[in-house]
């Protein structure tokens, strides 16, 4: 059905190929990738949503500010480390962190489905609040939508958010530079497996839980202490691979780690082993990863290991933050990864997400 | 199930009354405001969420700001004058324009439910984009997420927007004053009778069409005139008379309006009269009251006339701005109609909205 006459381009999107909307073009992966490079950055088309980052830089009579949005649809609403409202803050949170921004105001926009039990919502709502508290932001608008039984599912929350850019770095993909070294804040798969333990009534020996915690402290303290942040990432959908892989092809860089160096947990290798999950892939809520020039690189390590959120959780050993890999040189967009035996392969973007509705 | 050791408050919403979400809760009534009052406003507590406004207005470094949030659930997505793409560009424009911003970034988040037609998807990404240029906004981020088949309905859209606020009047129901006059833009009922025809399958003689449009330009205009708005409100869910019980509320106010001034197309009261609506509670999307003190009503009413938008569709002749109204005195929250045969009836807030999945 036509509703503007103007409109007569047709889909970008193959449509013999991808008819309809999949589980994998929401999942952080190629087809995901696809959908926003092919639909929405050239339809929505503006200097500022080019850049592609997980927030947008704009500027507002001379202040520099950073923008973003997600929208929450993870199942279950609780798991162990959080649930969907905490998650919530975090996720937009981390977000405007990433672009290097202070976060400060918050908006919620619940798409409830009718049925859902009142103190399910309650819950929730106090979760948004401590979450808010602790990263120090205030959700200061909202909106409420409530949807027919069947319709939704329990909860849904958008937030979008809004920081302050204090800093002048240019922390993009673009600023990303041969030589740089690539800095990672813990372990990896905590919040995937976490997720993946509940969600199939898994019982392992100890629970996983998620890593979701909100990052703009650490960040800012790099910041404070004058690191030269080229560029930022959280390791959310699509995890740590899918990050590498945007940022080298939006770099045009390679990108080479070493497994030995990338700490994962024993109990989440084990649960990614048992269920068949690759920890590269999986969705972390409090992961980031930070490309610095080699001479920042042991000063940004010491801060980001010394920072509080981390040492919360270091009585685990291998949820210490560290340097993973190098920025080779240029290249189109090439992630390359040194096994643990020696051998090295390339560490691709998956077409999906492994674990759908993680966040 | 709690996760947060701290959380130990009971509910605030009467559990045992409203054990589960209604869709009245969504609905922009009774039920709405309680939830808001009761549960999202003590919570969430704030300097800025506690003015409630359609937009936060923010300070960053000496710039007001607006921000401001609405999630689009539409039923059909489609609809005469407009689809849930071109609605959700407008209805935050709106938001942002009853703040007396000039509305200049948006948000995109999309919920979709797997299995949706690529092409649907398409048609309304473009309409999104053929709005955010009429009025003038860039969508900056977005976000996608994907949900099973039959855990979503087609397309959910969350837009936050963000407005620069150049003037610096305080537009809200605390500048409401007794004796300001209530200047209305249009006619009432569209949108709400435009979706129910299309919901029902009912046919008209002529079909309505929902008058979605962005209201910044009209706004601006007047501002720029030097007009003295005490407050603005689009009259969405809950219609006129929910907006002018806010208002009343918030403002300590007594509004008295008469029936015979209030504009309905013939159409539309055709069809409220034969589905059994008030063209009071029905949604609109491009009306909004403007409350001015009396010496500027005459002016700022010229202005709303003149105006392109309003313009465009005035061959009908029922599509005219006019002053509906006054705010009669100091009062716990009254509005008062004194009907065409003149009688006089208090206007009440309904429970719910009539119209489910309106916007």
């Amino acid at each position: 059905m036509k509703t503007n006459q103007n409109v007569r381009l047709s889909c970008p999107i193959p449509i013999q190929q991808y008819p309809h909307v999949l589980m994998a073009h929401g999942g952080g992966g190629k087809l995901m990738h696809q959908l926003i490079e092919q639909m929405f950055v050239p339809t929505f088309s503006n200097q500022t949503l080019n850049v592609r980052h997980d927030a947008a830089a704009i500027v507002i009579h001379g202040q520099n500010l950073a923008f973003t949005t997600d929208s929450y649809v993870v199942r279950p609403l609780f798991f162990p480390g959080g649930d969907i409202g905490s998650l919530a803050v975090n996720g937009t949170v981390n977000d405007l962190a990433m672009a290097g921004a202070r976060p400060l105001y918050l908006s919620a926009g619940f798409i409830l489905e009718e049925g859902l039990p009142m103190e399910t919502l309650w819950q929730v709502v106090q979760s948004m609040q401590s979450a808010a508290q602790a990263a120090n932001v205030q959700i200061v608008t909202g909106d409420t939508k409530v949807v027919d039984r069947g319709k939704g599912d329990g909860i849904f929350i958008n937030t979008a958010g809004i920081g302050v850019i204090e800093y002048p770095q240019s922390i993009a993909p673009q600023s990303v530079q041969p030589g740089d070294v690539v800095l990672l804040n813990g372990d990896l798969g905590r919040h995937g497996m976490a997720i993946m333990a509940i969600r199939e009534g898994l019982e392992f020996e100890t629970t996983i839980a998620s890593d979701s915690a909100p990052l703009a402290e650490v960040v800012l303290t790099l910041l404070e202490a004058g690191i030269e942040l080229h560029c930022l990432r959280d390791l959310t959908r699509g995890g740590l691979a899918s990050a590498l892989n945007e940022i080298a092809e939006a770099a045009g860089v390679e990108i080479a780690i070493a497994e030995a160096q990338i700490p994962v947990h024993e109990e989440v290798q084990g649960a990614c082993e048992i269920l068949g999950f690759d920890p590269l892939y999986v969705a972390n809520e409090g992961r980031f990863v930070a490309f610095v020039p080699e001479k920042d690189a042991k000063r940004a390590l010491a801060i980001m290991r010394s920072h509080a959120s981390v040492k919360a959780t270091s009585d685990q050993p291998t949820n210490h933050p560290c340097a993973i890999g190098t920025v080779t040189g240029k290249a189109p967009g090439i992630v390359k990864m040194k096994s643990k035996i020696g051998a090295q392969r390339i560490v691709d973007m998956l077409s999906g997400e492994q674990l759908p509705r993680i966040c």
